[in-house]
C-alpha cells in the first residue's frame, strides 16, 4: 500500500501492490466504504462537504482486478484553504505541525495538515475495502464500532447481527440505541464550547483460521498496531483485555483449550485471538483510543516560529468536534487489510482467483 | 535486525545490518544490558541459570564497528527439554503452542516454546545495546521501569536521576523502594500459590530531537508499537496518556507551546512527545501491559491434539511468576533500536562515525 | 518507486516516496525527458501519437518538494486497442502474453501488453527526471547514448560535450552524426520487411563520489542491473569492459590507481566505476543490451491457448521497428534513479535540501 | 537472506527466513555444495586449505526445518593476515579496497578483503543448497558450467545428462574433457607469470514453470542479475542470446509458440526462458562474465593512502589465478535461490510442506 496526495491538494490516493488477480472489483465497492467515512449532514461533524467519489484508475479491467497496482482516488472539491496562512508559523497546538516544519524545513504543504490530515484515511478505508473482498472469498468478516466517547462506554459485547446491521445506523457508530443518543449528547455539548472529545473504537475480525502471522518481525499483533498507529490521533492499541492484563493472574487470563466438534476453541478470549504473534482462530479483537480532535475553537499558547516568540491562537476551519465516529471505517479497514496480507502471504487467499474463461 | 535461535536450540543470535562504521564496541557493552534481563537469584524468578554471555561474532574489528553486518550470539546452557514432550500435542493455554502447531504442521520446536520463547529477547537485548551506544552520540537517553505489578502501581513521574541510578536497583525494577517492596510481595503470593502475574512497563526517551519519524508508514509510533508488540505477552501499548484520552477534551489534550530560551517546548506532555507519528522534541514515553506468565503450575483445561479429545495440563518447567521485571530491558531495548534506526536514516547518525587514523 | 497503470488504459503513473523536501520542480523539469522519449515524427517510429504530457498530482507545494510521495500521471489519450481481441488468446511471440496470461489465469489486460508495455517505461523518465533534479545539487552528471543498431557500431567513447548536446539531435540518439545515418539506414530497411532490429545503449554517470553502495544486497551494480533488467526488451547488462573480461588478464584489466592532485583515480576504467559493489570515483559505464522489437508484421507460428492448437499470426498495430533510440532516456532515467538512492541512503543528498523562508 | 562474517573473522554465516517448514534439511545436504566450491589440490587453486565444513545452527529440528530463521555458518580456520597489513593504506587494484576505505572511513576489516572477499559467497552457496532441496520438490532443476576461460570457449550446448554428471568432474568445471583441458592449460600458464584470467559462466535451471515472477521491481530476470551482480568479479550478466540480440532480427529473435502435447513450447529459446520478467516454461538460461581475479604478482601502480603519494604493489597471498571454477557452484546457488523465493512467494512451493506425524 502506497499513498500520496494531501489534504487541500487534487487528491488522495493509494496504489494497491500484489492483489490477487480475478477479484470482482467495482467502484460502487470502494464507494460504500467511503461513504460510511464521510461526514453525516448533522452538527456532529465538520461542514467540509466532500463527495468522496472514487475513481478507480488503474488495475481492473472489465470488472476483475488484473494482478497489476490498483490504483484509487478521491478527488478533493471543496478546500478552503484561506485559514491555513495564519498557522503556517504558528504550529497548531496536538497537529504535526511544528514536527512537520521541522522536518521539512518549512517545505510541508500546511494547508489542511497537508499529508499529516486525517483526510489521508480515505487512502486506508480505499484498500480496506478491496481487502474486505478478498478476505469475504474465505469467510472472513471484519467489524468495527464505538465503545467509547468520553465518560460514555459501551460495557457489553455486540452481538454480530448487530456489528452487520447497527453500526452504521448510529450517527456515532455505536450498536446501542440508547448509549449511541449519550454520545451525540456529548459531542454536541463540547462542540457548543468550541471544544473536542476523545473516545475509543473496536475492531473485530470473525472466522480468522489459526496460524496466521509470523514470529518476530511479522506478528500479526504487530503488523495490526503498526497500521493502525499510522492512523491520525490514535495513542493506544490493545489486544484482548488489553491493559487490565496487568491485574489479571494467569489462572484467570489463559484461555483454555476446548474441542468444540472438530475445532480447537477456548474457554475465553482474553488474548483476542492473537498468541505469540499468530491467530489463535478465535476472534481477534483490538481497542484503539483517539485523541480529542485538536483544532479547538478555543484560545491556546502557541509560538511564532519565524518571530520566535511565544503568542496564541484559536483555530478555526471545519472540523469534527469528535474524530471518533469517522474513525470507526478506517479502524475496520486498517484490520482488513492486515489481515488480506497475511492471508495472501500464507496462500489462504491464491494469486489468481479462478480462471477468466 | 535479523534474529535467529530457538529456547532450546545452541543458541540465540542476530544480525543486525546498517550500523553505521566507526562505533567503539566491546562485548562488555553488550553484556551490561544482557545482565539486566537475566533472572535474578532470587524466588522472584525462573530458576534456569544461563549465564547469557554475549560474543559478538562479525561486524566489529579491532574494537570499532566496521559497517558489516553486527552477528552477536547468546549460547544456550542450561536445556532442560524433558518436560516438554509432555506438551507437544497438549498446547499450553496462554502460549503459542496451537497456533505454532497449526502455522507450522507440526515441525516447529516446541521444546521450551521454541522460537516464540521469551527467550529470544535476548536478541533485542543486544541489539538494543549497541543502538543505546549510536544514540548516546548524539545525547538521546533511553529508559524503562516498572509502573505496574498487578494492582501495585507506581502513580508518580520518575526523576531522571532515578532512571538512571534505582531501576536495576530493585529486584522488580522499580524505581520507588516503597512501591518495589509490595510489587515484590504480590510476585511471592502469586508464586506460592503456582500463579502468576501482569503488568506494566513504561518506557521514556530524553533528548530526542523534533522532526523524527515518517508520516504514514514510517510513523515513530507505528513502529515503535510494533516492535514492542513483537515482545511476547505484550497485549497493549499507548503513547502519553494513552487510553486516558478518550475522556479528555481537545483543551485539557493539546500540549500548548511556548518559548523556553530558543527551544520550543510543550506545556504538558500528553502526546507523549509524537504528533502526527513524529516526534516533537519533548520526551517519548510509551506504556507497555505484559500479560501475566502463562505458564503456571494450576491445572488447567487443554486439548490433545493427536487424540483430538479435550485433557488437562499442568505446567512444569521453571518459570518467572512474573515476567515483568526481565521485560523491563528489553522494552528499553526495543525503544533504543527504533530511535537509532529513525536518526539512521534521517542522517542525523552519520554512516561513519569518525575517521580511523 | 512504485509505478502504476497500463498501456490502454487511463494513464501511466509512479509514486516516488523518500524524495527529500525543499527541491524545485516543474513540470517542464520533467516533461523534458518525457519529451525525449517520445516517439518522433520520422518512419523510424510508431506511429501512435502521443502528446505524454506530466501531470505532478502530489508531492509539490509552490514550486517545491515537499517531503510527501510526489505522484505523476501522463495520460493514454490515443489508444486504439481494437486488434488486440485477436491476440487475446494468441500470444505474441516475443511478448510477455503467454506467460502473463498463465501467472494472471487470463484476468489481465492484454491490450496494447497491459502492465508489461513498454509505455510503464514512463514511470521511470518521470522518476529519473526527478532524480537527476536531485544528483545535479552534487554535481553528478547521467547520460545514455546509443552505440549498436543491428551490426552498426559506436567504437569510440563520447565526449562529454557530446552527451551533453549531440544525443537527442540525432533521431537514433548516437552523437556520432555518421554513424546516425548509418543506423538510421537500418532502421528504415527492416522497418520495410516489416521487421525490427536490436541494439545497446550505453550510460555513464560522472562525478560519482567513490563509496557509494553497499556490499551484498546493496551493491550498486546490483541494484543497477536490477532497475536496467525491469526495462523491458534488456537482455544483456554488462560494466565497464563487460564480457570481455573473459579474455583479459589481471594485469590488462586491473585499474591501477594514481594521484591526480588530491584525487584517486585509475588510470583505466575496466571495471566501469565499481568494484566490490561499491563506485570507486571513476565514471561509471554500463551497456545493456535490446532485443528487437516483439511485435513484427511477418508472419509467426504461435498457439491458441483456448482451442489448444497451433496456428499463425502477424502482429499488426504501431510499433517501433527498433526500441533503442527510445529505450535512451529510460537507461539514462535508471540510471540517475539509483544513484539518487543510494546518495539519499549515505546522507550525501540531505533530506531537506535548504530551508523555506 | 541475511549474511554475516568477514574473510579473516571467526567465521561466514547466513540466517534465511521465510522457508517453509517441513523440509528434510541435514548438514551434509549443504556439505555436498560446499565442497564444490572448495579449492581443489591442484595447482589451478588458492593454497588456503580451509575444511568449510557447515554448522546448522538454528531453524533445523529432529531433520526437518521448522520454519524459523535458518542459520548457517562456516568457520574461518587457515587464516594468514600478515600480508594484508601492507595493503592497509595501499589499495590493491582491481579490489574493492579503496571504496570501502572511503565507504567505511577506514573502520572497515581490511584483511583479506573482510566482507567483500569471495569467502562471503560461502554464504550463498549454503543458501542455495536448501534452495535446491526447497525446488527439488516441484521438480525443478539447477546448473551451472563453465563456458568460457580466456579465449577457450564451450560452443555447443550441453546435454543435460552432461551437467548432471559432469561438471565437478572437471577441475574448471567445464562438461567438455577437451575443452576443460585447454582451459587448464589457460590457467596454469597465466599463474605461472603471476598473473590471473576472466572468463564466463552458464547458469541453467529446467522444469521452471510459466508465470514465475512479477512485473516491474519483482521480475525474475532482475531479481536474479540483482543477486549475481552481488558475486564478487561479476561484471555482464544476460539471458538467452545476449548481447547478440543487437544484430538479430525480430524475426530471427523472437521465440515462436507450438504445442507439444498439452505444453505450450516454444521452437527456439532466444529469451533464455523469460518474457517480460515472467518465465515462459522454457529452460532459463543466463551467462555471467567474471573478471580476472584481482590478487596478481606482478607489480602495479597504487596509491599510498596515508602518505598521499603514488607508489607501487605487488600483491601475495594465497589466490586463485582463475576464479572461474570456483563461481560455478556460486552462480548455481543464486539461481536456486532466487527461483525458490519466487515460487515460494506465488505458493508454487507451500509453507509447509507435509504434516509432521
Amino acid at each position: 500500500m502506497t499513498c500520496f496526495g494531501e489534504s487541500h491538494g487534487r487528491l488522495v490516493g493509494v496504489v494497491l501492490d500484489g492483489c490477487p488477480a480475478g477479484l470482482p472489483l467495482k467502484e460502487e465497492d470502494i464507494q460504500r466504504d467511503l461513504d460510511k467515512r464521510r461526514p453525516g449532514l448533522s452538527e456532529l461533524y465538520s461542514s467540509r462537504a466532500e463527495a468522496d467519489k472514487v475513481e478507480i484508475i488503474s488495475g481492473v479491467f472489465r470488472g476483475y482486478t488484473t494482478g497489476a497496482p490498483i490504483c484509487m482516488v478521491v478527488k478533493n472539491l471543496d478546500v478552503d484553504s484561506s485559514v491555513y496562512e495564519e498557522y503556517r508559523f504558528k504550529p497548531r497546538p496536538g497537529h504535526a505541525d511544528y514536527p512537520a516544519y521541522v522536518r521539512y524545513g518549512g517545505f510541508n504543504d500546511y494547508r489542511g495538515g497537508g499529508m499529516f490530515s486525517g483526510r489521508l484515511t480515505i487512502a486506508y478505508v480505499m484498500s480496506g475495502a478491496v481487502a474486505k473482498k478478498l478476505l469475504s472469498t474465505i469467510g472472513i468478516e471484519v467489524y468495527a464500532h464505538t465503545v467509547q466517547i468520553g465518560p460514555v462506554k459501551l460495557d457489553r459485547k455486540p452481538t454480530l447481527e448487530e456489528l452487520r446491521t447497527k453500526v452504521y445506523a448510529s450517527p456515532v457508530r455505536c450498536v446501542d440505541r440508547e448509549i449511541s443518543e449519550k454520545m451525540e449528547a456529548i459531542i454536541r455539548e463540547v462542540k457548543s464550547r468550541g471544544d473536542s472529545i476523545g473516545g475509543v473504537v473496536e475492531g473485530l475480525a470473525f472466522n480468522v483460521p489459526p496460524g496466521l502471522g509470523d514470529p518476530l518481525f511479522g506478528s500479526l499483533d504487530g503488523d495490526l498496531a503498526h497500521l493502525l498507529f499510522n492512523i491520525p490521533a490514535v495513542k493506544g492499541v490493545e489486544f484482548g483485555t488489553g491493559f487490565k492484563v496487568a491485574i489479571m493472574k494467569g489462572s484467570e487470563f489463559n484461555d483454555q483449550y476446548v474441542y468444540r466438534g472438530d475445532r480447537v476453541e477456548t474457554l475465553t478470549n482474553n488474548s483476542g485471538g492473537i498468541l505469540g504473534g499468530l491467530s489463535n482462530g478465535m476472534p481477534i479483537s483490538v481497542r484503539v483510543a483517539f485523541k480529542p480532535t485538536s483544532s479547538i475553537a478555543i484560545r491556546q499558547r502557541t509560538v511564532d516560529l519565524r518571530e520566535k516568540v511565544d503568542t496564541f491562537i484559536e483555530v478555526k476551519g471545519r472540523h469534527d468536534p469528535c474524530i471518533v465516529p469517522r474513525a470507526v471505517p478506517v479502524v475496520e479497514a486498517c484490520i482488513a487489510f492486515t489481515l488480506a496480507d497475511h492471508c495472501i502471504g500464507l496462500g489462504l487467499i491464491p494469486k489468481v482467483l479462478g480462471r477468466k474463461s
